[in-house]
């Protein structure tokens, strides 16, 4: 089949055995998308051994969408969704559930369904396919960060980061340029950070204006057919201080070797460490309080983690984030975030492609 | 104390002795923020007995943000959120926990830190307060929704739905107008549905063109202080067939038999059974898929919930939706939405003010 829902779950049913699994029982909507197309606000889906005892859980508001947008697969319209999809599967059956986000209360609605069945914890299993990326889902990747690019530029040749303008105008300016560029949105509400503010990793754009000698902090990203982006430039308003050159200059080569670190097969933590170590060797470990790269997707924040603590390494498929951070409580902070894709045996391939150098606007 | 977080910690604490619990863990994001005024993206939070051993815990990202968004409660830095929250209280206590939005892998990390301790499932304690909107709540809320119906009547007024304009510049339009008003954003993804898009009850926006002769439904909210307002209205391209005449005018009256029955002390089955049995009357029972209303605040949706099968009664304080709709596959639907504020002794009060009238255009 060439439709790419029914490969995806195809790619899941070929882990069923090793899990111990009949089935699957998929409630992470996310997760639903990805393996069925279907993007309503309520729905679980059944992945079974046997493809004929796939399916979709939806409720009445989706009975069109659903038929829709899930064409080949078996549609049931009842609700609550989960226990409607679990009963589907037979008695003696051993279902799989994702316990990384099915609530206590869920898991009790399903447990009260099918008495007749094993349940049984599978987390991320449908989180470890969606980790690594096909083409088709690489290319969405390259033109939302393309397009979010393209929308800083515009605002930036339009004088649109100067003194005066407040952190929400500017805001709402880029996401109105995303919107103008094709972007079904901002993917995730966009952080814009000026002076002081700049030092609050994820600051809320509020109403102070700019002032001249500010760092102003750019945390945003587009949404584009259900895939997102995520890119931070840090400018400095006028002729940068010594201190917020000297910070931004650091930070770039903390992003730099983390970058360089992100190859096929590295570990996290060990990614993690090569831009962490710069920023500690001069003496801002305190002021660097987050881990340094998430992938990006379908969800803007999800695996591979890149912390200190993370397990698992890095895979060719996967696009990640690097984004080291320094924040200088009460003077201001720097972060530099590029989105960059993993291939085989060779350097990964940033999807964002904006200056890294300071800007002095 | 005058902070209305903590006047709110106080009421949810009141309910521990009734709840047979020492202390809540409050793990929902909406929960914490209700609760602490904390608005970043991880966060639990402990509200106990003895109001000193209240506390947020998030991490090093939200140290700044945390005790600038919640003084006079004590903040603690450390990850997972929730464990690291649950281990403050002492041995030999009963916890509880939200069990509608604490997934089954939270629960187990929960267990894991604190083996002392008594963990209770308590869902919807919190909900159950956030339910009541105070009357700065209710200002906010009524707020968002005069926003939000300027923006659309500023749209109308502007010749924005017009042929030849396709749903998703309709969409962008309305949500910049709520922006440059100031609205954080649009509280929901706007629907815009031309044509038969419009018997879709929660369709996307497409690039579809909008033509003469189209009902036009549109639903859409204002974000305003992290309250959400929601309403929907159906209009028109050109002179309406007698058929979309008769489809709206069947679900206003159906709307207005809601809003009559939407009172202090009504049952939510019962509202909903006074729109529902309009629309049943008139033959299209099957053609009404969804519960007819919910609460608004700092969710969009929310409880009360309004359905056939739904439990409970309405109480005054509440802020809920009214929005029945017939939705004919291939042909077209009327969608007529508002939001109410209950209150005790008298009819809810409309928070939108949009005619309800179908608007030909």
């Amino acid at each position: 089949m060439s439709c790419p829902h029914a490969r995806r779950r195809d790619a899941l049913r070929a882990l069923l055995t090793t899990a111990g699994l009949d089935a699957v029982l998929v409630t992470d909507l996310l997760d639903v998308r990805y393996l069925t197309g279907f993007m309503g606000s309520n729905a679980a889906a059944v992945v079974a051994a046997d493809p004929g005892d796939d399916l979709l859980c939806t409720d009445g508001r989706y009975r069109i969408q659903a038929a829709r947008e899930c064409p080949g697969l078996r549609v049931v319209v009842d609700r609550p969704s989960a226990p409607a999809a679990a009963v589907t599967v037979a008695a003696g059956r051993t279902l799989g559930y994702d316990s990384a986000t099915l609530t206590v209360d869920g898991l009790a609605a399903v447990r009260d369904a099918v008495p007749g069945r094993r349940l049984r914890r599978a987390p991320g299993l449908v989180g470890q396919l969606r980790a690594i990326k096909d083409d088709a889902e690489v290319a969405v990747l390259r033109a939302a960060c393309e397009l979010a690019d393209t929308a800083l530029t515009g605002l930036l040749d339009a004088g649109g980061l100067a003194p005066g303008r407040t952190e929400r105008e500017v805001a709402a300016d880029l996401e109105d340029r995303m919107r103008r560029l094709g972007a079904a949105g901002p993917a995730f509400e966009t952080i814009v950070a000026a002076g002081p503010h700049s030092a609050v990793p994820h600051h809320r754009p509020t109403g102070t204006e700019l002032r001249p000698g500010d760092l102003v902090k750019i945390d945003f990203g587009a949404e584009l057919d259900g895939y997102h982006s995520d890119t931070t430039r840090t400018f400095c308003l006028g002729r940068a201080a010594d201190w917020q050159r000297e910070l931004h200059a650091l930070v770039d080569r903390a992003a730099a070797a983390g970058r360089a670190a992100l190859a096929d097969g590295a570990t996290v933590a060990c990614v993690d460490a090569a831009a962490r170590d710069v920023i500690a060797a001069a003496g801002h470990a305190e002021e660097f309080p987050h881990g340094l790269g998430h992938g990006v997707g379908l969800a803007v924040h999800e695996p591979p983690w890149l912390s200190r603590s993370g397990t698992g390494s890095i895979a060719a498929g996967q696009v990640v984030t690097v984004e080291p951070g320094v924040y200088l409580e009460g003077r201001g902070g720097v972060r530099i975030e590029d989105t960059l894709h993993v291939v085989p045996g060779a350097p990964a391939i940033p999807l964002t492609s904006l200056p890294r150098t300071l800007v002095e606007l």
